[in-house]
């Protein structure tokens, strides 16, 4: 497959999200022009976008929903199982374990890991929470794919190093700092503060207006 | 105050983090240089970034740490108070509300709302949970000025429309559907599952090289 753009790349989750909603609708087939006004950018944006990937859409037919879902799901990667722990098992990483529809994309939390005696042992609707000491054996032991970081700034770096020492090459990264991690190892970052800056700006700029 | 583009505005909130924790180390000082090597950007786009705002900077002398810290954070509205309630008591919205430093940066988080009965009335770290039909008549006599949305999809639309109806108009969006609320209302959408899925995306092609 050619190399697809990264503005391409980047609204694809979208189009994912719709797809999917379409499809729990049982709706079988979209014109690009519905699809349009239901995403609100333009039909010629859409078609440009999937046009990408060839052959989804037939002139004057519509796409069908089921097939383009599933391929821009392959495209993604959510048709490969993805083994992922969390460490952090405070609100956020329990929250990011119940987070959507992770089951049914091909993610297995496997489990979930914290250095607070209190919560250590806790069994919770994702699993037991492990104690962080055996956090390093258990990704090589567990070929664990993605580290969800849910924990501090402070101890974030340390551990990440240490996990990509045991060979982990992808982090979900929500630790309020970069990582600083090799070029190879794969990072997505989610700087909630920084959102959140970014909504008062918007806010701060509007009431200057 | 000029216009600033929109690609320095997404980046201000990064240099924002990066001057609190100079601050936080009792830097009072820092070349453009030095800025560059710790946030792995080139000196050159820090200086173009930060002379959009004029007179941070001293050649030679390097910029003074907690001036351009107050400076950006004006600029980022986080010299207002803002006073924000959050819809969706579960582990999302508990770990927002827990999240970051908010008190300290001017966010004031006033109430949680659920309509669960089991959470209501329960006191947490950041006060009591609110029944979720008290929600309306709230934000109408706090002058609530940001809504968090922490809760399914499902609900989220027609909370949100009722709440515009009250005059709310900034959302910051966790819920997984874009909520289509009038223009005049600002939306900061984290669609926490496309963030994940970029992160698939980019193993994905990595595994295919």
């Amino acid at each position: 497959m050619e190399k697809i753009s990264k503005a391409v790349v980047s609204r694809l989750p979208r189009y994912y999200r719709y797809l999917e909603e379409l499809r729990q609708q049982k709706i079988e087939r979209i014109s690009s022009k519905e699809l349009s006004k239901l995403m609100n950018v333009t039909a010629s944006q859409i078609r440009q976008d999937l046009n990408n990937f060839g052959g989804f859409g037939q002139q004057g037919y519509g796409y069908n929903v089921s097939y383009l879902y599933e391929e821009i799901g392959k495209i993604l990667g959510l048709n490969q199982n993805h083994k992922m722990v969390i460490v952090g098992a405070g609100n956020l990483g329990r929250a990011i374990a119940n987070y959507g529809n992770f089951k049914n994309r091909g993610f297995e939390i496997t489990a979930l890991f914290d250095q607070n005696q209190e919560l250590i042992g806790k069994k919770t609707a994702e699993g037991e929470i492990l104690d962080i000491k055996y956090l390093y054996d258990y990704v090589v032991e567990h070929n664990v794919d993605i580290v969800a970081l849910t924990l501090p700034k402070g101890p974030a770096k340390e551990i990440a190093d240490k996990l990509v020492a045991c060979g982990v090459k992808a982090f979900w990264n929500f630790a309020h700092t970069d990582l600083g991690l090799p070029e190879d190892v794969l990072v997505e970052n989610v700087h909630l503060s920084e959102s959140l800056m970014r909504l008062t700006y918007r806010i701060s700029e509007k009431t200057q207006k």
